[in-house]
């Protein structure tokens, strides 16, 4: 009964699908704001199917075989683990690319690589975040690469890319904190109006990537929210995301402001997103003492970068603030893991009050990225989603047990 | 012909299954000791069906796509491999769980990972043997974390943990054991009244896990053997598992005593398991300092372990020991690697000439192991094992070929 | 229609390997001069026709689960994907053996572990190339310990090995190569009168292995080209194996000869090979002294071999060589990656003007790779190869979507 209830609620969830034009069908997932509105709730439907048919034990494969290349050049647990889930749901296998097992480190061209690990690849997944100004400019180097290498026949399909974080964006991430929201609030529609604070929040540590705040005000401004941007003075993300940020908001009817007070920004918030990063001009430097390999100038601007940091040590969200946000009980998010105070750290960007009574949501937020992934591969390589959706739903299959 | 008997002998197999009443759906296999005779019995004969299955071509496959986390917290070969093959003969991709691939080592809690690499999980296969009274306590701490995360929603099944070896135990080494010694005794009552010796040997390494033989004692001494624990003074056990193999072999009807000869315990025995560990209380310091990190420390209770155990060189298993057992030909099990003298290291756990007799056996013995993982992950999964089992036998999918 | 055209045409192709005679089927995979022709012939039509299935998206599926151990004793980007993808197509699932994952360097027999890893695996892949006289010594003693594993009941199958890359060939390469040049060229009779220079570059790092040459004028000698091994003085390769080409060159109608000017060489040539590898003697001493980590020795012969290197920086293949050349328009070879003056290094084996002409090519090349291994791996295992290819046609599965 419940698994009849379940069929046409996917049936029709799929029906509505087919009223979409999404440009998406061979084209990599790169950034969210080179993706149409039909492009992101495409992929936002066909994840909410992929999430439904599983937990129905229906089984999505669509591949009998082929390789998806993780290539992490950061450290990673969630998004590996995403990836792999992804992959592995639709019939992928993970093969990994770790400069450790590879010759990569010794001199072969980026171009020569990509495609000698294409030969039977349907995708690849690239984290990249730690330059700016490198991270998403390498995806499009080997997204060029592939194109080369399957134009001129030396591969039997493109591969398609698919950001996994880069230094401007992480659109796994923000979409698929874009799913909790509409699981929350039920509707894209349901978002306009409501106040969701993107604030700095006070860590120990330095040299946190740009890419989740970029990519959450990028994202989020395109729904009619008002849109709060808090961050101590020299704070600042890449400007250009952050103007883009302001013309969306003005674009879709909501709104965008810049502030450098936590307590003030957290006043009648419907979502808050405390999370620290590393300020842009300290980025810029960084990026320049590691491409010159320069040690003593590294280690000296992590010196002056936390004691820059600590200045800011009440950036914490705790009870107190939460009091502050609409009914005192905004919609904490976060991408994790979070700087725990008195857990992770001694001090850091969410008390331990204030995060445990959100700690399951987190949870929850973070469970939507696997399906994110899936759909952003499904609806890379099939031209109607819709389609294949309804040929899965036809075949049956069991995931678990036999069919 | 053969392929006709062989059905109908997986036939009768699994008929005679459906007369046992395990407790095995939705548990984690972590102790043998918390297991029913009737749940030990299952996993055994669901195993002893997979095997054959495989043998006969039939694939077991029951998952079409799903992830089993390989968590190994400290080095394994053997494990690992049996765990990937379980997994990849069920139809699961192996996803690793490395602290240098992952952020696990800075700061998360494991409350946090365990739901993060959960999502798309069915099982986590742990080895966390080094500290004594954290490796089982760790598993009971990802299940809490897993059962918070099912009862919240945030995953969609609860995936079951399998003990791949903690501080306590080793149950799928010692069920390995025990399909092993079925297979050479026929039947559980095969076993009674046979003397089974588990002989402390002599290694020039130290700091070896109480593992293995907390196991097969705790697990023999069920099955009315007459069960002989011997050692030299001062390489003691963990108390209660040592009382606990004494209840159980009184309940059985067989005998347990602790002996401090080796010689004087091969009298007669059946079955031989020499093989070394660390003394218990030696453990226990050995946990303290590493939680302190103390290396001078760790340093000097190696030097101090060494010395102590070179006292007891003589405690090596060879042909004069072997001579003693019943008729001069007692099954020798170990669970590899061994310590063979003149082998891998100058004087061991065995000699040469006294291993090679065995050396085919044990290779046997660990045979069994990549089936036993696979039926605790069929029978946690599957609320009805034979059921799932007839199933697969009337889709008759072969392993290798086109069906 | 084309798909039509396709299916008609895999279906003669098929049909021709019929009349081939192989003695594949449960035979490694370790030399090409231990293999007939039909073998040779066997395993590339094989090749073949899993690749244009893969194009026409018929999956080639015929492991419903199985293990494909990839143990690669050297560092490799562009093999161990070749392998991964060839697993993958026919359905096996990669398991590494990594030292640092195993006990493997802590005293374990080779013999032991063999068996270990493959309780259920159906092929070994091996790359071990760095110690003369050593790499296929260790695949054939692998091969012992699971012959031996088989007939004593250890293991359910025997697996196979693939050499990956040995101190005596590169099977995978070569084999690669000959199906280039049959995709150029059009068939074995049309290589017949042209002439291949296989030659020693300048490169300036030092070590590398001698199983491309050998495996290139080993295997191409068979089918009546004219090959020229050209290398400065002293940097000859393993003797036993030059000869063999010699005698090869003999029998098939074509002609062998080695000279000591590149420049010479590559007058009229075809195709050319330009590649560096280390003397014979050096990597003799090298052995020795890597056997007794005399690391001060392994210094000093490096800074002696990078001395006379330099010797021959002229080395280089570029325009003019390729002007020499037959229409000055040879085919260029390599297995890549190339050390590309200007590009990976500052002077190396090929300039960066001569390589660009031919980069998408040696692409092309590296792409038959896959299908190779996976030919070599269905060939091994499956008696009749051409009758399992006609069930896969006929079972038709996609590779890509729902059947």
């Amino acid at each position: 009964m419940i698994q009849e209830e379940r069929y046409s609620s996917l049936e029709k969830k799929i029906a509505g699908l087919k009223r979409l034009k999404p440009r998406l069908h061979g084209h990599d997932f790169l950034l969210t704001w080179e993706k149409s509105d039909d492009d992101l709730m495409t992929v936002l439907e066909v994840a909410g199917v992929l999430r439904e048919m599983r937990a129905a034990n229906i089984s999505p494969r669509v591949f009998d075989s082929g390789l998806a290349i993780s290539n992490f050049r950061d450290n990673s647990t969630r998004t590996r683990f995403s990836f792999a889930s992804a992959s592995n749901l639709l019939g992928l296998a993970v093969q990994d690319l770790d400069e450790e097992k590879s010759q990569i480190a010794h001199g072969e061209t980026v171009r020569e690589t990509a495609n000698m690990i294409s030969f039977m690849s349907d995708f690849i997944g690239i984290r990249d975040d730690m330059f700016l100004g490198e991270g998403n400019r390498y995806m499009r180097e080997v997204g060029d690469a592939l194109d080369e290498g399957f134009d001129k026949g030396v591969l039997p399909v493109r591969p398609g890319i698919v950001n996994l974080q880069c230094d401007m964006d992480h659109p796994t991430q923000s979409m698929a904190d874009l799913m909790h929201l509409l699981s929350v609030y039920g509707s894209p529609g349901a978002l306009k109006g409501k106040k969701l604070v993107m604030s700095w929040a006070y860590s120990p540590s330095y040299g946190k990537p740009l890419s989740v705040p970029q990519g959450i005000i990028a994202l989020m401004s395109r729904f009619g929210m008002n849109i709060e941007l808090a961050y101590p003075e020299g704070y600042s993300l890449i400007p250009e995301i952050v103007e883009m940020a302001g013309r969306n908001a003005a674009e879709s009817g909501g709104s965008f402001c810049v502030s450098h007070s936590m307590e003030e920004s957290m006043k009648d918030a419907d979502i808050v997103y405390p999370k620290s990063w590393a300020p842009f001009h300290i980025m810029q430097q960084r990026t320049e003492l590691l491409k010159k390999a320069d040690r003593q100038g590294l280690k000296e601007l992590e010196q002056v970068c936390l004691a820059n940091n600590a200045k800011f040590r009440d950036w914490e969200f705790d009870d107190e603030k939460l009091k502050l946000t609409k009914d005192g009980s905004a919609l904490y998010m976060h991408c994790l893991p979070a700087d725990i105070s008195g857990v992770s750290c001694e001090r850091g960007e969410v008390s331990a009050d204030a995060f445990e009574q959100y700690r399951i949501e987190t949870y929850r937020e973070a469970g939507f990225k696997p399906y994110i992934i899936a759909a952003m591969m499904l609806t890379n390589r099939f031209e109607d989603p819709g389609a294949i959706l309804e040929d899965i739903m036809r075949r049956d299959h069991r995931r678990v047990g036999i069919s």
